[in-house]
C-alpha cells in the first residue's frame, strides 16, 4: 500500500527501535478501514505479539471543561520524571460526521509535548455506517510495542463512553469538578461503578472549599453504588492541575491500586476479560468488512439491504436470514 | 416461553388493540437476550412489519440535570392536548454493571404518566460482554404498532450515546442550559451536528437573561460547525419546562421541521439510512449470539477464547482466523 513502509519487518523492527514517526505510521494504518489496510495492519500486529500488555494503561474520563489535558499533563510531567516511558491517546467521541478532533488539546499539553521520552496522539474515535469499532486497543498494543510502559487514554464522556474506556485499562481515572451539591445530582452509577479513583480537580483559588465539599458528597456516593471491587485504599483525591499541587498524591494512589490489583490476582483478570471483549469486538467489525466487500454473501446482501430500505422485509427479518445462510 | 403469551397471533392482536399490558410485556421480550427469546420476538416482529415507521420519532438529549424529565413532561402534556397518542421511551446508559436506571425519572412526569393515551417505559440500555445493542429500535416499532403516532425516546449523554440517538429518530432536540459563556465551551463539535432543534430549557426566575445569552451563542456555534442540512426556519429556542413556557413554541417548530423533512424528501432518506444502520447492528448482535450458543463453530470459539486469555493469539489475528472459517 501507498504511504506505508513497503518492508514489514523493517517497519516493526524501527517501531521497537521507538522511531516516532514509524509508529505514528503504524496507528494510521491501524485505524484506516480499507480491506488492503486490514490485511496489512493484521501481519504488522502479528509481530507484535510478544509486547501485547506490557505497560500499565490508565484511563482519563470527565466531562468537558473538567480540565483532562490539564490534568494529563501534570501527572505526565510527574510520570516521566519518575523515568517513565509516557504514551497518551486522546479519544474524541464527540464528532461522527467530521471526523478527527477540534485542535487545542495539544495546546494545554503544551509542557508534556516537548519532553522527551513522551508520545502524544490525539486518535479521532469511529462510528460511521458501516460501522467500524475505535482501534484504540490496537494503539496502545503499538505503543507497547515501542517500548511505552505507561499508556495514558483520555477520553471524554457522561454517557456510554467512558463506560468504554474500562475495557481498556487497568485503572480509570473519573475527573470531577469541584462542584455544589447541586451539580453533583449529575453523578450517576455508571460513572461511580466504572472509577476506580476519584479526582476533584481545579481545587485552586476560590474552589478549594468547594472542592472539599465535592469529595464529602462522592465518599458518599461511593457508599451509595455498589463498586466492582473492594479496594480499601483511599479513592478520592483532590488537586490543582494548572498549580500542579496534590498530582504526587494521584500518582501514589495509582501505585497503590496497581499493588493491590496485583496482589489479589485482578489485574490478570481484568486483562483476560479485555482480550475476549476485544475478540469479540474484531469479529464484529471484521464480519462486517468481509460481508460488504466482496464476500461470496454480497449480492444476497446487496438485495438484502434493497428489501429492507423499501421496507419489504424488516431490519430484524433480514439479518436473521442473512445469519442462517452464513451460519448453515 | 414463561411469562410470555402462548399464542403469538392473540398477542400480536391485543397489542394492535392497545393493551398496554401486553406491548410492556413485547418489550420485554424484545429486551430478552436468551436465544429462545430472540426467536419469538423475530416471530412476533414480523407481524409487526406493516406498522415499521408509521409514527413520528422525536428525539430528546441533553447532559444530566438539563432538565429532560420536566421538558418531556411539559412537551408531551402540549402534544395530548392535541389529540396525538404519545409514547415515551427513556433510555439510561449510565449504568451498565446493575443494569435498570435510578428512579426519579416517572416521578418528574408526574402529570404526563396519568393522562390518558400516554405510554411510558424507561429501558436499561444494554452493553455487557457479549454484547447485545440496546433494542430502543425494536421498543418504539412496537409502539408504532400499538398505534402510538408519535414516540418521544429520552437519553442521557455527552459522549457518544447522544451521537446514536440520531440513528433512530426523525428529528433530534437538544436540551442546553442557560448558562454562561464560559460553560459553553463545552459544546462540541458532534453535538452541535446532530442537533436538529436546540433548546434552551430552565428559561425562569433570574436565569431568562442568560437564557437570551446562551441562545446567542449557540446560533454563533451552528455558524462555525457544519450541520448535516439547510433548514432556515428557527433552531435555537428557549423555553421554561418548570413553568411551561415557550413549550408551544417548541412544538410549532417540531412541526415545521417536520414539514422540511418531508417537502426536500429528507425523512424518507433519513429513514433509509436508519434503516440499513439497524439491519447491520442487528447482523452483528445475531451473529454473536449464534456463534456464542451452540453453532458449528462453538468449539472453535472456545479455543479460541483460551489461547485469546492466554495471549498465545492476538484477539486480532484470532478474529481474523475464525472470519475466514465463516466465510469460507
Amino acid at each position: 500500500m501507498k504511504h506505508y513502509p513497503e518492508d514489514i519487518n523493517q517497519w516493526f523492527a524501527a517501531i521497537r527501535s521507538g522511531d516516532v514517526s514509524s509508529l505514528s505510521k503504524a496507528i494510521t494504518l491501524v485505524e484506516n478501514e480499507k480491506p488492503e489496510a486490514l490485511e496489512l495492519a493484521n501481519e504488522l500486529l502479528q509481530l507484535c505479539r510478544p509486547y501485547l500488555n506490557s505497560s500499565f494503561r490508565i484511563g482519563v474520563t470527565g466531562i468537558p471543561g473538567v480540565g483532562k489535558s490539564t490534568f494529563i499533563n501534570a501527572l505526565g510531567k510527574n510520570l516521566i520524571q519518575k523515568r517513565h516511558k509516557l504514551a497518551v491517546l486522546t479519544i474524541d467521541p464527540s464528532s461522527s460526521i467530521n471526523k478527527g478532533s477540534i485542535l487545542g488539546d495539544k495546546t494545554r499539553m503544551m509542557d508534556l509535548s516537548s519532553m522527551e521520552n513522551v508520545y502524544i496522539r490525539p486518535s479521532p474515535s469511529g462510528g460511521t455506517l458501516g460501522g467500524a469499532a475505535n482501534k484504540t486497543r490496537e494503539a496502545i498494543w503499538l505503543c507497547e510495542t515501542a517500548n511505552y510502559d505507561t499508556v495514558l487514554i483520555e477520553t471524554v464522556g457522561v454517557g456510554q463512553s467512558e463506560i468504554d474506556i474500562d475495557k481498556m485499562v487497568d485503572i480509570t481515572i473519573v475527573l470531577m469538578m469541584p462542584a455544589t451539591g447541586d451539580d453533583l445530582q449529575g453523578i450517576k452509577r455508571g460513572i461511580m461503578e466504572i472509577g476506580d479513583l476519584f479526582v476533584i480537580n481545579k481545587a485552586d483559588g476560590n474552589l478549594e472549599k468547594e472542592a472539599n465539599h465535592a469529595k464529602a458528597t462522592i465518599l458518599n456516593a461511593l457508599n451509595l453504588f455498589q463498586n466492582n471491587h473492594d479496594y480499601s485504599g483511599s479513592k478520592v483525591l483532590i488537586c490543582s492541575s494548572l498549580q500542579e499541587k496534590g498530582i504526587e498524591e494521584v500518582v501514589q494512589s495509582i501505585i497503590n491500586f496497581k499493588t493491590y490489583l496485583q496482589e489479589n490476582e485482578l489485574l490478570n483478570e481484568r486483562r483476560k476479560t479485555q482480550l475476549l471483549q476485544w475478540f469479540y469486538d474484531n469479529v464484529d467489525s471484521l464480519l462486517r468488512h468481509k460481508l460488504l466487500q466482496g464476500s461470496k454473501y454480497k449480492s444476497l446482501i446487496q438485495e438484502l439491504e434493497q428489501k429492507v430500505q423499501n421496507q419489504h422485509i424488516s431490519p430484524t427479518e433480514a439479518a436473521h436470514f442473512l445469519i442462517e445462510k452464513i451460519l448453515l
